[in-house]
């Protein structure tokens, strides 16, 4: 009979790799092209070495399915996926190598909303009647050359002393724990906020029954979310995190580093730093400055 | 300051890799536990090899839950990206390594439903009125020892002559191109169709982009899908394949295997065919046996 059939066609898994790689050839972006060539041989690699089946390859469709199904407006499935797979931190480390002295990122998370509101030095974020411990977070932002940097702008986000982002919890005031401020001519900032306090991941999705299935733990140490931004400047994304934190070595999303680690010092009594914010004890305070490096 | 530092935190990318492998140590499932450890590793290793950027992450994130967010009981479009970037072929090869002279399988493609209609044999599986050629597709299904095997059922699913499945075209009559037929005590089935086009993949949507991007054409060549069971046997889910088509060497999802091409005889006369058909000139036969293997 005769036929069209004039090659040998396509019979093992690696010609199916080398002819997935062919096909891209034709991109005419080289790093798109580099991309996908480099996406398609390793996970052709990882189907490989676990020899996936089929009723496998139905779970995970199903899961990306549902885990794309799950994201709107207030909640970010697939980021909480790369979180967790310490995608987001390889990612952040590759893509974000500062000189030595600026201050180190780390996962932006699925929880930032633009448009929080714009405060003056010293405002509150708490908007609700919430429970945490008052705490008075304030630094300076500076150059690599210690010199203070005016009207640098940090937008800080935070979870409620319930654990949960404003975004999570619909019975919260919007933008709670949120607000940008801006540095004055010396540098310093001051935010009124509350202790951080560790929470759990939203674990009501996908990837909490991926936790769950691989009997890990959805804990945050305690943070505050601090995206600091100045003209001329290379902005930078991270967190400070509590540094008595009993997650700080196991940070469901492997954001910690050493350097994002700050005291939160607990006043009891109507000391010198009770007088220099006017605070009622018991309070909290802690300082941390942020240095940018020059833009690229 | 009293801190609880104690030990040394993850400071590179490879720290990063090292720690998500470990924190699935305690994944009791065993396969579970190799899959998110080979499939962490493998990520991993792509995102250091094309040193990944914060934007580029960005897009890759978007690009997923688009694609979730695409899917509904009509289109399954993490299926076909599945298919395009070969995870599809690959999986359906290490899964399913039958026995010499089993019939082999193919991606299962994103159009199957469930529930089509029952057939008898010699049934028209064209619901809607269509330009298509008529086709009378016919054969047996066999076992490795080429004995007939008598009920087996023929899941099968077409696109219409428009090179549409009724899943993408609402106009159609509900199930087009869909039955389910079950083979006689000599094995033989025989389906009325139209002989298949071939058409391209849906492109109106993420993967349809991604092809774009990458100069990738959307085509696929003509087929009909098989799911063809029987109790007592592996079922396979394959297609056969128009064995003229210009796209049998460049098919979008790599499906094609050269024991799945089978002519399909044109008939422009009233021959043999049209009298053991009752079929009125032009119209095409195709014969295809299916061989399955024992149960496992």
């Amino acid at each position: 009979m005769p036929t069209a059939v004039t090659k040998p066609r396509l019979t093992t898994e690696d010609d199916i790799t080398a002819e997935v790689l062919r096909r891209f050839e034709g991109t005419e972006d080289p790093r798109l092209k580099q991309i996908m060539q480099s996406l398609v041989k390793h996970v052709h690699a990882f189907l490989k070495e676990v020899q996936l089946q089929e009723a496998e390859w139905w779970q995970g469709i199903e899961f990306l399915t549902r885990t794309g199904q799950m994201c709107d407006a207030r909640r970010q499935e697939f980021i909480l996926l790369s979180d967790t797979l310490g995608i987001s931190m390889v990612t952040d480390l590759i893509s974000n190598r500062r000189p030595a002295g600026a201050t180190e990122s780390t996962v932006f998370g699925p929880f930032h909303r633009d448009g929080a509101p714009e405060r003056e030095y010293g405002d509150s974020i708490v908007a609700a009647d919430r429970h945490g411990m008052i705490a008075y977070f304030y630094g300076r932002v500076l150059d690599l050359h210690g010199k203070p940097i005016a009207r640098a702008e940090l937008d800080v986000w935070q979870a409620a002393a319930d654990g949960l982002y404003d975004a999570q919890d619909l019975s919260l005031i919007e933008m709670n724990m949120r607000g940008k401020f801006k540095t004055g001519p010396d540098g310093r900032y001051l935010v009124k906020t509350t202790r951080p306090v560790a929470y759990q991941i939203p674990a009501d999705g996908p990837v909490g029954e991926l936790l769950a299935a691989t009997n890990r733990h959805p804990w945050r140490p305690a943070h505050v979310h601090f995206a600091v931004s100045a003209p001329g400047f290379w902005p930078v994304t991270t967190h400070v995190f509590d540094s008595i934190d009993q997650y700080l070595n196991e940070d469901a999303v492997f954001g910690v580093k050493n350097s994002l680690i700050a005291e939160f010092k607990e006043h009891q009594t109507r000391d010198e730093a009770a007088l220099k914010f006017n605070a009622e004890p018991p309070f909290c305070t802690c300082e941390f400055d942020f240095v940018l490096a020059p833009a690229q």
